[in-house]
């Protein structure tokens, strides 16, 4: 297996200022896998979902080319549930109800037909479930990547410093990455955060783009300048599928090849805020893929001449 | 004479997180043409000081290149004076003093020897009087490029609209864009200011990078990453000073040429910001700016591999 990603499969209800949605499907693990099988056609998932939670979806990820053998379906309990409002700026939100429901105690299984899987990507959950799915593999994948949010620092510090000594690439926000480093400077947040064990941080900056630390390297990926943002749900969950998604088709971690999996994973989350929830990411074929690409390429291009 | 700046001289007293200042030399037409002086050898500027003004720094700028002819020293009158204190994250000031002094009557005269210029640069001043310097132009230059502020939305926005009606080029950052274009998205705004005259509009986002908008096109320039961001005054004024200087040197008004100016501006305003005032700007030289190109063009820099 190329990629394994463990992430909530979820129900989420949304409200921006251009609408609001009932219960849709959400949840880092969805859309990371749904963005990743874009390159991906050989990927498992480790998550959990209650009975509540449509077999329709199951089967759709299942056509992607997801194995779900690592989906626990819990009977009689419900799927975890988030519900938020976006302000005016869509660069803020509040959280209106989290239910955690089945990942109040999710004990990440791990199949048999999941091991010697050559990437792993760990959505933003607790940081024990994150080391426990490093903990289970019998062999250690070629690149681990890892997301994390605010949470997990205020409640769970040690737990998440022991994850963090595991794992090859960091991907966090920059609100994240400053309070992970209690460094403003995103440049010193970047060096502080390798000295925790990635060699690889990117931070992104929503609608400001993204950054790549590697040794002394910085790549910087534009997102797309778009007229209307209709729901950033997802769009960091899109971003990391997608990075990884290539990263694991082209099996290819060379600092060259994870600066194209950041373009990838851009172009992929610039879909994915134009619609609520997946719905976008749905539609799109690799044709509008390949043509966001080239619109990310023309975007920051020019060539200078000497004076 | 290839360009004319018209901005002001100025001092600045500044207070930031890493430190403070007695009053210094600084001004919007300080800056620019400082600026510029690294491609133009042959410029003007249009001010106004007091006699308090120090001849060192007249001097300097004489032996940059810098015309002043057109800078007006007024005896028994007092040079213009902004105080600011920056807030921790350096994106934010608050105003201290302002004391108008000199600027209060500007009339801005024209030598002789500055009409037929090919290239015209209007920094941050009342509308009324940046029109002025137009109306006052026997032969319109090439390009006209002008900043503006909120202040000036807030109290003269018919004289702006005139004033705006003008020019071919709007140089403001991102709140200045919303509160002209009354729109958030930073796309919309640009398109809704190009029907207020100016053909390109560059929006600059300070740490964020600047965009670029001409036509359909759309540019990203972004902003060098830096570990400290130690005085943003006239970071601003140095980008499009940078950017008009290369126009005016390269004389070459077309898309491609105008998006190497804005990496031009971008490299000469990451310098600006790392020491208080103009010091960075003056110690730097030619060779330092091209290794920061460099490093500009590096920042962005990927190849796409078809998959």
């Amino acid at each position: 297996m190329r990629l394994i990603t463990v992430g909530s499969v979820a129900f989420d209800a949304i409200e921006t200022p251009f609408g609001k949605t009932d219960k849709i499907v959400g949840g880092a693990g969805t859309f990371i896998s749904l963005s990743s099988s874009f390159f991906v056609k050989d990927q498992g998932i480790i998550s959990v979902v209650g009975e509540d939670f449509p077999n329709e979806t199951l089967l759709e990820m299942k056509q992607r080319g997801i194995d779900l053998e690592g989906l626990q379906i819990k009977l009689g309990e419900k799927t975890f549930f988030w519900s938020g409002k976006y302000h005016n700026d869509m660069n803020s939100r509040d959280t209106i109800i989290t239910e955690l429901n089945v990942l109040e105690n999710f004990d990440p299984i791990v199949p048999v037909s999941y091991q010697g899987s050559d990437y792993l990507m760990l959505g933003n959950l607790s940081p024990q479930v994150q080391r426990m799915v490093i903990e289970r593999l019998t062999k250690r994948p070629k690149l681990i990547a890892m997301d994390t949010m605010n949470f997990w620092m205020d409640i769970a510090w040690d737990e998440l410093m022991k994850t963090l000594a595991l794992v090859d690439l960091l991907i966090i926000n920059d609100e994240e990455a400053r309070q992970l480093s209690k460094e403003y400077s995103l440049v010193r947040a970047a060096k502080k955060i390798k000295e925790l064990g990635p060699k690889y941080v990117i931070i992104k900056k929503g609608e400001h783009g993204a950054l790549l630390f590697y040794g002394e390297h910085i790549f910087f990926a534009p997102a797309l300048p778009l007229e209307e943002v209709f729901d950033p749900t997802g769009a960091g969950d899109t971003f990391a599928g997608g990075l990884m998604g290539y990263i694991a088709q082209t099996d290819d971690i060379s600092y060259e090849n994870m600066k194209r999996a950041v373009i990838a994973g851009s172009a992929l989350a610039s879909f994915s805020v134009e619609k609520f929830g997946t719905e976008r990411l749905k539609e799109i074929t690799i044709k509008d893929y390949e043509k966001r690409v080239q619109e990310f390429v023309t975007l920051t291009d020019y060539r200078i001449n000497t004076l």
